[in-house]
């Protein structure tokens, strides 16, 4: 039994409380500042709202500012759960409490761009933690196709864990030994975590399908747009194998669950992929995004707009071939321009 | 503008066909015995029934008694679009008639043995026309994510095109160039018919994720079951990659359009997946065929049967790892031994 503690309580850190609960550990699950409403509710009838699951009694919630009393000596390992915008608060707090080395693995799932160059988000939270003298702590990631609320029903989830401990990462999959959880190892963690990222990103470009679909409605024989989201999906899958490969990952990855894995689920619905629905019926991103969207965080849209300007750096530079991204390079123009969003039908990879 | 044959009035011989008349040619569509309903309605309304799209004029019907008529000293191009049982059939009907080389490619997919050998479709279409004493015919494939329906509505579709003959291949894509259909070449003629005969054989094991998902319902918050799909959508590709590997083919074109795109849009519908769904819901095969597919062909149950005694062999020889099939043998036990379909996470794939 290891004590745990979860850093957030959206549904996929509270899904991941939930499949460590059934795996008989402890969790410390601590809502953010924008998750009260949510550890009340698990304090008066312990479901969470948003998941719609009763949480197991191994859960204790916990509210942002009791975070000192959920973390202790004993704790084990520590679950980033927050969005990727709430990743450096995350690590100042654990900063000004961790007194000693603790485990770390992170759901959140982004890049960032640090003195112009872009990086996963393992490296931000051992950098900020860094800043407040704690030198050492590894962090891994877990990734993969998970929708939370699947795997908060227990229904049978795929994901890879990554971590630069090879033991560490033993340990992880031993933690997580539920029937319905398949965890297999990944030592690519650039990789896994480019992959994470970036299938946010090109869920709207796959996601366009759908919107074009609603435009036009299914043709008379009855036929629908799949073969417009297949020819989508290729070149989303394959544009992620370059730019993982740019960034230093393995290019497998993207073939495995981090990469087409959960790019296959995330297109199946979620916010990136409505996203490029909208855009798909003609809508500038401004429009999706005020009319219909305005309290949403799309993770896609939001790393589109943080990593665009390094990306078009790199590319005006040609240390990264336009001939590579032309889907990218679409859906930034899209995003971060406001222009209609176009597929690049002819720039789109030949040979396979 | 090209004089074209297409053999097989089926939905994707005649979907083929719309492309080409779209594209300023004269096809000669052909029924096989089996279309010649469908043959009759379009002589009458100009309709093909099942793929519910009225017929340029352009394409000219003609019974499969008609073979003769059909073919002419003018013809430049001969198109396959019969089933992968009807390709011998197709070959020997050609090679009475043919008198000179025409180049031939072929819709059909699907796999054949031949001297304890796995072998793709073209190889065998070469073999049946040497007996006529045609010897030089080259023979190329069409493969990709293309729903027939969807391309007779001309709706985007991606495709790619391989042929052994550089100069052909160059030609084949100019003849095919309509706005709708994307079409790119690739060279790996057995990566590419490797991906296209498997996605059948495999989209079974996919399709098992909905028949569990009908069985058990929607969980109570709401959860379906795309994480399972996912977790079998990777472990098929990442097969199909080993497979072709093993076969002679190059590992990219596991992760084109003939590989995961194909799949992708496979495992949209259609009876592959569907037979898949039935077995997920814990159905026999033997009983899934005979009470709900019985006057339906399904190309990748007819593929497991006609390849699982080689490949059994070569797993029983060591010549293919069992580690590197472990959906393919669940796949097998389930359609060639009626067996209750079973997914072996466990043996899944580690690292990706």
């Amino acid at each position: 039994m290891a004590n745990t503690l979860i850093l957030g309580a959206g549904v996929m850190g509270t899904a991941f409380g939930v499949l460590l609960a059934d795996c008989g550990h402890d969790v410390n699950l601590v809502g953010t500042h924008l998750d009260r409403e949510i550890i009340q509710g698990i304090r008066q009838n312990r479901i969470h709202s948003k998941l719609g699951v009763k949480l197991p009694n191994r859960v204790a919630p916990f509210t942002h500012d009791q975070l000192g009393q959920a973390l202790s000596a004993r704790t084990d390992l520590i679950v980033y759960g927050v969005n990727s915008a709430g990743v450096t608060w995350a690590s100042q707090q654990m900063g000004q409490l961790l007194r000693e080395s603790i485990p770390i693995i992170m759901l959140t799932k982004g890049l960032a761009v640090r003195d112009g160059e872009i990086v996963i988000l393992p490296q931000i939270v051992r950098r900020d933690l860094q800043e407040f003298g704690i030198m050492d702590i590894p962090v891994g990631g877990v990734a993969g196709p998970c929708i939370a609320g699947e795997l908060a029903a227990r229904r049978d989830s795929s994901v890879v864990i990554t971590h630069p401990d090879a033991d560490l990462l033993d340990w992880l999959l031993d933690l997580v030994r539920a029937p319905y959880y398949h965890a297999r190892p990944n030592t690519d963690m650039v990789g896994v975590e480019v992959c994470a990222a970036m299938k946010n990103f090109y869920a709207i470009g796959v996601g366009y399908a759908n919107g074009r679909l609603e435009l036009e409605g299914k043709a008379q024989n009855g036929a629908c747009m799949h073969n417009l989201s297949a020819g989508l999906f290729v070149q989303a899958m394959l544009e992620i194998r370059y730019l993982l490969g740019f960034l230093g990952g393995e290019t497998d990855s993207a073939y495995g669950l981090a990469g087409a894995g959960d790019l296959y689920v995330t297109c199946q619905g979620g916010r990136n992929s409505r996203l490029g629905q909208f855009l798909g019926t003609g809508l500038h991103y401004s429009e999706a995004k005020k009319n219909h969207m305005a309290e949403d965080t799309i993770e896609g849209a939001e790393l589109a707009l943080a990593i665009a300007p390094t990306l078009r750096r790199l590319l005006a530079q040609k240390q990264i071939d336009r001939a590579a991204l032309p889907l990218a390079i679409a859906i930034m123009d899209a995003v971060c321009d406001d222009k209609p969003m176009q597929i690049p039908w002819k720039r789109f990879y030949p040979g396979v």
